[in-house]
């Protein structure tokens, strides 16, 4: 799989995040997989995610990542934080723990995690945390916060990158608007490295056209909790992994709904075949 | 408006739903935006949202609909129910307070509500409770619910209509397993009238197409919060609304956003223009 | 009920909040209620709650019961709020919507709302909008807020009121810490009568003596949903209510648990009796 | 810590529950923690805390705890589910886990997970799985749910042993309606012990006069997020622990909060004496 994604194109890869099974394993496989993948990764960046309830296993896992060569590690904030103060308190407790040479990559992903951090907030926690390199943007809606950190960056603050997820579903308009690339899942990653290079090059209207074409899977990918089941499937049908079994508890892929990803994949490639 | 959505081809409409303003009207503008549409829609049939917090307010709006004519009513759970239980025990309340001959539609829309309906749960209202005769199926992910609906319908059960909400972001999908059509705002509602004519008529490839070139901006009016703007100032450009201005609080369409609306309806029409 | 809580001793009401029959009401019986409250409580101020899912119905029933003399209104946040500066921004809309001569009482009551205040949000909101003269304070934990407040107002901010609510289950140390008083429900109002006024003279044991002969009831009154049921059966009891009956949906009171309040009822007179 | 509890007479011990600091625990801690306390406790039984967010850690630990010679486990709903028969469908995943030979329990905390679980979905649950064998009933208001289940036993279900959380704050109402005991905090445990033998004697006055003689601190201790802090400051206090430091994240405890804490417990002692 960590071939499959260079291959199509990926410069970097992050792993262990919130919509795969990583809380399905325990810490010494995580341990184990990360090590692999950095291995298999050579050069590129390999960011691991980290989020856990308690901050003793998030310093663990993150050492060991460290210590392996990881780029970064990435944390979201848990769904027991209920204010501003408490969101800034949890990342400052974060990056005490973890100490300060660790980049850091805050993942906002309240659709999952329930919690909502505002541009506002976010500029706090940018200004107050060197550490906090790079946002994991996955708000929905989002592309407001994307413009209001780029204007406050235009104002004098530290930039950070900003890299999207949401499997790409409004990635044409975060380009525009100022994100570095995503970060995401989708089973096509080809999609994401095309749309950010032609963006990359003003290319717009091509980068849409092509968006356009995979938009109708990216839709279907995006069902929560059904999403896995659908990225395995696709995965495992082109080579990428050897298996679509989830671990427990996971959401089998009913026959009818195996059929509409084909039918979506049947479209998607004559489109694909008519823009090139 | 209503004429609006007419000439586009609705066969009837569902006002004071969730998205739009209806929870900032008081009581009596609800009455009187209900009157006129009713007015307005002839013999076409109206279905008037009443969802409140107090079935002493459901009551009363619906008794003054229904005497307007309103073809029936329909009825989000609230948000602090905690049970399959509770939330069995509030239907069985609002149709003992309706009373039996009030046709009632139950409104499906998790994201926004915060309560989640089993397909279980829904076959145990639907066989106590037989005025509850339409779902508006706004589950995300949803597709399994409708085949698990028409699959209990084939092994006997009272049939209920499935119309279809969430803007029609899966509405080929639904179709396919078995929703009677659409019944969500979308500024071009002439996308759900020709995806549901084809499908009606089997013709899936074409139902698809138009969909497609329409998908861009359903996805991008589907933005939580955000989606009224875009629909109001899209339902205002086409002349089916004299202002896009909301009552507060009402998210602002920011320049940047007018443009991402311009642009996609921009490439929507030339899809448009290339499938006719 | 009214004459009942003068005599006990009250200095004023709050109707129509949260834990009460409120939601059940339409518009104009809470009108009616606010009415006839306000006509026998003669020249007693009495705030009246007006929170509802948007500002049209808010401002309606506002403007009716300041007509009607009441000495303002007591607004909770709604529960789709997701971060501080939303909830600021809520109650901006609020306050705009209103007018700066509306007496405001803000109620923070995370249990049931579902939204939490930070003291410093709370600062924010009182530095801003000098309408807001009260907070309701139902946090829970919530003592060290009031000292917040307070070590605040000694620093030169504004002071504003403080009413506890939740039962008054910490009446004794929120007293200390600088509340004004208390301003919830609880069958028995003498205890908070009682408390306020010895914690008032400094009296701090006598306070939490008499507090403590209360505390088990009201322990078994902060029952969420089935708290106002064991209120309505004690009011009934004590003849402050015609009848415990609820509206739907209202949690019956099980013979068990009349069992249990009457046989704290009983303690409760015998351990008063011992401290009279 | 593990002496002073049996000194004050515990019958065994849960560990590694919810309010205390287990999620701040890595892995290999929670298995040493788990290993001193069955050593230290000897035949008595010790249920430890295997929730988690995956179902590979829960196995792992629960192996491990059971290797070391625990009576049984303990697991509460993780926060992601939303329907009753996800609430079902998890824990058959459990127990399928697990395997059906390891004695599980069943930890219903609402206020904590978010998790509601009707009586009839717990009847479900019971009747399915028979290695579920006890509930930690921590439910508010939860007095019904043991009535209930005591009641479904009387017509021929499944016997479970109840053993009450939230701090004991409703033990005496809960003995009478049936529970076991108490398995919970408070850093007076001998109020527990005390409870429940004279309410399994029937001595319901002499519980309840105990009882209400630590209730002002029960009370303190139970708010949520502060709790803790009280707990180890009086455990400290009373020589059961050397320190009161928690990891962070952790609520430190204000000299105010002391200063009512030290009042209550000073109070108490008068109280007991009285009663002795």
């Amino acid at each position: 799989m960590v071939d499959f994604y260079y291959d199509k194109g990926a410069d970097g890869l992050t792993i262990l995040g919130i919509m795969g099974e990583a809380p399905k394993l325990t810490q010494s496989e995580a341990i184990e997989i990360s090590r692999q993948t950095l291995k298999r990764s050579g050069d590129k960046p390999v960011i691991v995610g980290v989020s856990a309830p308690g901050l003793a296993a998030i310093e663990e896992l993150t050492k060991a990542v460290m210590d392996l060569g990881a780029a970064g590690v990435m944390v979201a904030p848990p769904a027991s934080l209920k204010t501003d103060d408490q969101i800034f308190g949890y990342y400052q407790n974060v990056v005490d723990a973890l100490g300060t040479d660790v980049p850091l990559v805050l993942q906002d992903f309240p659709l999952v995690t329930g919690i909502h951090i505002s541009s506002s907030l976010l500029g706090r926690i940018v200004e107050a945390m060197p550490s906090i390199v790079m946002l994991k943007h996955e708000d929905w809606p989002g592309l407001a916060k994307i413009s209001d950190i780029r204007n406050a960056e235009a104002k004098g603050r530290r930039r950070i990158s900003i890299l999207c997820g949401n499997g790409g579903v409004f990635l044409p308009e975060e380009m525009e608007r100022g994100a570095d690339g995503a970060m995401t899942g989708f089973a096509f990653p080809e999609m994401m490295v095309d749309v950010v290079r032609h963006a990359g090059k003003g290319e717009m209207d091509r980068a849409q056209d092509l968006f356009d074409a995979y938009l109708p899977l990216v839709r279907y990918e995006q069902q929560p909790g059904l999403g896995l089941a659908v990225r395995k499937h696709t995965l495992a049908k082109r080579g990428a992994i050897a298996s679509a079994t989830q671990r427990r508890p996971g959401a089998m892929l009913a026959p009818k709904a195996i059929a509409e990803v084909e039918r979506l994949i049947t479209r998607q490639t004559k489109k694909l075949e008519a823009l090139s």
